[in-house]
């Protein structure tokens, strides 16, 4: 397998290679529309109808499922395995799936809800038809989907073309401009239909001057783009810069409360939504990290906010505002500035102040994307206020797609965090994001709260996602979105029975076995081996790829352990540091403050403990600091191990590149993974004096 | 002075303003040529003659002088203050000067050295004329006198336009290509003239692929920057690519050894010097951090360089082979391998196989332009070949001309070291590179040996070298490498005579204490402040400014500190460390071995100490290193403080845009010098756990 791998040129097919679709398409399938031919428009102001280019998809689909499995499609009435029925009388964004001695029926009230049924049906491949009579509701938890791209239209000097990108270049910008050829991005959208994500921003949040024009000059590449995400149901967002007013506008302000701004905003959505019909709205990183924003007016985020969302809702549009504000000046000898606190100090005294279409977007952390941190008390924090949790499916922090790391386990945790405790009403972060929040205000519930985001993983790679196995992490974000309470091990499962699916749609048990084996565990694994204790960092200043302890110990980016001769991590409790834990409520205020209840996974996140302190799990701090790094890299080891074994399967198990290709990726995680070990546990043994109890090398 | 300052665009005067000239310029001078229309030509492969050119610019500089200040040109039998004599029957690159009763005559064999007369007239300013009657010969002490650009054609994506440049782009290139106007590379020779730099090398040792082209499609705009080089003098050397055959010739090996590969590299140089008949010769970076070299052929360094040198020979050139040649994908856990050793273990054993137009260029400490480091023990172990002494002008670890340090002293004590101890015969590195080592061969002897070569600090900045005070230790090191027995601070003084000269030629008194002050003792001010006792680097990864200790502490890079809770240090020793003490000649070896006697600058140079170790300045090294650091900051506030007391001064005295570049370039020196402080400290109290005696505030 090592030598004359052929690699085939075409975009891999990810999740629906035509293997995925061998049980609907050896079927007889159908699809009923109802006349259209009526005066069935809507009034002006209605979401934009995309059934027209989506019910040529759907049909797309089912002849090219059938033709390529030796079903048919047929006749509604013609007693067809699969029924596709559009029922505008229906309501919703969901489908009913209704199972009938294994003939199956999918009945939606909208073109787009009747894919995501028909790719809910390819998910279950042969299971759909099997499994005993049934009739199901589905509908997506969150009513805003999002993707985010962090795709400049220029190859940025420092960044690249995609910031944070770990995968190529751009699906949808090369040369300076919008591609020609925008089919990969049509695939893209199937590929999140089959999922359920249903929107995508499609430029970077920190917006270049060249990446503003797309919001003026470029807005006919921008149609052009929408046009390639509309067939499957795909709305186009654009990240905005708040300067756009005074840079592309020439007007000597962008005062949100100036007239002649709040005018240009007006017209530059009139302008979008004239090019783009079904076009989303607007995300804004304001006030972050060098970023223009209000606060150069007096005015606050609220203020900011509302000036765009007042712009965009004529059109129905929505402005996703992010959360992601903080001191990225701050002084290193300063303990009392807290990052952590940032978001929540900016943003929660704003609270019932933001406009009904805006939605405050918020990490799910209180820092930035790290393998661990507390969940942010943000999204305790804004009732009355529409809030998005924003995701990060492009491993920044998490080993940028040279490392395996299956993140739907940490995302679940985030999602199901109960920030009102165990004892109370059940309600977690994901109820909140949909508006189900306690004391959530009429409005955030009636709109169904701001939903989820998450930054795209996706590139010009050939296997999208650098890491062949980085797709596990794409798919599932969109499942979780559509339902996040699902279980992280079962999506994997599902991934692998979808990407894997030989050509009579079964999956090699010892490919399945071997996924598992590499991925299940593989988030837990990457924190064993990097920063401990949810102390963050530690990673290498710019680039954030493999370790540097004191890396940003001494800059202003407000990310440190203050690790001494005697111990590590920052106190943020309410007794004797910043004060952080008291922006919880009950319970985790107290949870969090004390060390005897804190869980050892956050220790060194809320509290400085000597390196002998003894955590909850019986060991010391140090002692846990060596165990992990040293189990860590033999559970990367037992990953490689387990990876080359399928290297004698039969050549159609895996694609032969797609092996070469994980191979080399799992090689630069074990070679990166002994660089963590050695580096975290020499500079504690330094630092410390504490010998490993086992007497392990350490350098 | 804060405000309204009118920024002159036309470049700064550096040491040749107007006023320099007064003392020439205000008398009657005159320039007696021989008859040069007879049959004086010499054979062909004599070295070309820019008699014609330097001729032309010594009339240019007398009437330049005396139409500023009232002098004349005049007949040399007219009894002129000043005569300059081409006597082409004298020998050698100096210059005769004779005062009798108060006039100047100055002779010389060659128009060059007649020009380097007349500036040496120009630089006594009037003392030239008011002195006892006199009877000097001067004469360069080394034959090769270069200043190496690391420009690049192109701008690089990481390393900008100039490596390690901090004086904005190149004078040599702009827009990817050998600039229109080349005035100012003019104005630069002339410059360099009036210190004793005879040659440059216009381009970065790190050869990428659009420099290399330099040698061939380019070579009609490298002779248009000879001619702008030449009539000051100054000659042009080219670094070139060890791969360029491959690259440039498409050949398929760049073997040295290989007779294809030699006659490619025989008719590079033919064309190049059919293009620049006066070419000096090239440069090369082989087998150094990712640069092609002889090693991929199984070769060794003396076989490359003669490889170059056959080829170069006979038009007279010179190879200049660079001995900064080490492992740069070091295992940092390896304590064995000793990046400082890496140049005399691959060198010293090759003495002796060098051909004669070979000079192995070597940095003046083992590792890498440091602030403080050891001297080279190369520099006494190659006594059968032409050595080369290599300093860095542009401030890469000392400041990057944004903090003021005047780099002579530092020079001086590397070119006076004596490898053989102050007891032997007095012999000491400037003699070594002057061909006057002890047992040097004979044709080490007679080709006077390598001299000495420096990276330029020069960029387009309107004042050369960003900082405006930072043309001092350009000028220091033109004058160090024509005498490097001067004194630092003479030097110091004679810039500011040149640089501030009024229109009278006179420089406010004020004006000389101020730059007296700040910059005399500024390099060890810097030292203070940074890294400490000689251990070198704890600067940023990457761009090299400001403090990051462990920045590279676990890295490739082989520049390590070891500091754990009890020490900090390299163990260098023979005794129990990687030997490096044993590279030096006696009394050295044993000097250094001993931590008694081993100078207390550069301790943990050589040896691993614990904190509590008490330095021969009585105070233990965790001790010195809070005080060192307090004491520095201090420094730079009087720095700051002294300069600010030249703002009340009549605007001639210093120039106002002069004035205000300083003043912002020093209060980043006093933040950065406050940031170098308080992290040195703060690391070391964190690992030491040993407070401040004095109770300072340490982080």
């Amino acid at each position: 397998m090592r030598s004359e791998i052929v690699v085939d040129p075409a975009p891999h097919a990810a999740w629906l290679p035509d293997g995925a679709l061998a049980a609907v398409g050896r079927r007889r399938v159908a699809l009923r529309l109802p006349d259209l031919s009526g005066p069935a428009q809507g009034h002006p102001r209605a979401r934009p109808d995309n059934s027209a280019e989506v019910t040529s998809t759907l049909r797309t689909e089912l002849t090219r499922a059938t033709s390529a499995h030796g079903g048919a499609v047929v006749d509604p009435d013609d007693s067809p395995d699969v029924l596709l029925a559009l029922v505008p009388e229906l309501s919703g964004d969901g489908f009913r799936f209704v199972r009938d001695d294994g003939r199956v029926t999918v009945t939606a009230a909208t073109a787009t809800a009747l894919l995501h049924g028909w790719f809910h049906v390819v998910r279950l491949r042969e299971a759909a038809f099997t499994g005993p009579d049934a009739e199901e509701s589905h509908a997506p938890a969150f009513a805003l989907r999002v993707l985010d791209h962090w795709d400049n239209v220029d190859v940025h000097p420092v960044m690249g073309q995609v910031e944070r990108g770990y995968a190529g270049g751009s699906i949808f910008y090369a040369d300076g401009r919008v591609r020609e050829d925008l089919s990969r991005v049509t695939a893209y959208a199937r590929l999140l239909a089959a999922t359920g994500v249903d929107r995508v921003c499609i430029n970077n949040v920190n917006v270049h001057a060249r990446e503003a024009r797309l919001l003026t000059d470029d807005l006919p590449d921008v149609a052009r783009v929408a046009a390639a995400l509309r067939p499957y149901g795909v709305r186009t967002h654009l990240a905005v810069s708040f300067a756009a007013p005074m840079t592309l506008g020439g007007l000597p302000t962008s005062d949100p409360l100036d007239d002649d701004v709040r005018a240009w905003w007006r017209r530059a959505a009139e302008r979008v939504w004239a090019a783009v019909p079904d076009f989303g709205g607007f995300v804004v990183k304001a006030d972050s990290e060098g970023q223009p924003g209000p606060f150069a007016y007096g005015r606050d985020h609220a203020d900011g906010a509302n000036l765009l969302a007042e712009a965009v809702a004529p059109h129905g549009g929505v402005v996703h505002w992010r959360a992601f504000v903080y001191d990225h000046t701050q002084d290193w000898r300063d303990r009392s500035t807290d990052r952590a606190r940032a978001a929540y100090d900016h943003f929660a005294p704003l609270d019932g102040r933001f406009a009904e279409n805006v939605v405050v977007q918020v990490k799910h952390g209180p820092i930035d994307f790290q393998t661990r941190e507390a969940v942010s008390p943000v999204l305790a924090g804004m009732p009355s206020t529409r809030l998005a949790l924003e995701l990060q499916v492009t491993q920044e922090y998490t080993g940028q797609q040279r490392h395996a790391c299956y993140l739907a386990p940490w995302w679940s945790e985030n999602l199901g965090f109960r920030p009102w405790g165990e004892d109370g009403d059940g309600t977690a972060v994901r109820d909140v994001v949909a508006g189900l929040g306690p004391n959530a205000s009429a409005a955030v519930a009636s709109a169904g709260g701001g939903g989820i985001a998450a930054v795209s993983n996706v590139g010009d790679d050939r296997f999208w996602t650098g890491h062949p196995l980085a797709q596990a992490n794409l798919y599932a974000f969109g499942r979780l979105a559509w339902d996040p309470t699902l279980d992280p091990t079962a999506i994997l499962d599902e991934w692998i029975g979808l990407t894997f699916a030989g050509p009579d749609g079964t999956v090699h048990a010892r490919v399945r076995e071997v996924l598992h084996a590499v991925l299940d565990d593989s988030w837990r694994t990457y924190e064993s081996y990097t920063a401990p204790l949810g102390v963050g960092f530690m990673v290498r200043p710019g680039h954030h790829y493999g370790p540097d302890v004191d890396g940003y110990e001494y800059t202003p980016w407000g990310t440190y352990h203050f690790a001494d001769r005697d111990g590590v991590g920052v106190d943020r409790t309410r007794a004797t540091g910043t004060g952080f834990t008291g922006q919880y409520p009950a319970p985790w205020r107290d949870v969090y403050e004390d060390r005897a209840t804190c869980p050892d996974e956050l220790l060194l996140f809320f509290h400085h403990v000597p390196y002998t302190h003894v955590l909850r799990s019986g060991v010391t701090v140090i002692q846990h600091v060596y165990d992990t790094h040293f189990a860590g890299v033999e559970r990367v080891r037992e990953m490689v191990a387990a990876w080359e074994s399928l290297a004698g399967l039969a050549p159609g198990a895996v694609g032969a590149d797609l092996h070469a290709r994980v191979r080399e990726r799992l090689a630069e995680q074990l070679r990166s993974a002994v660089e963590w070990r050695d580096q975290i546990n020499t500079y504690f043994l330094r630092k410390s004096g504490v010998a490993d109890a086992r007497g392990r090398t350490i350098y």
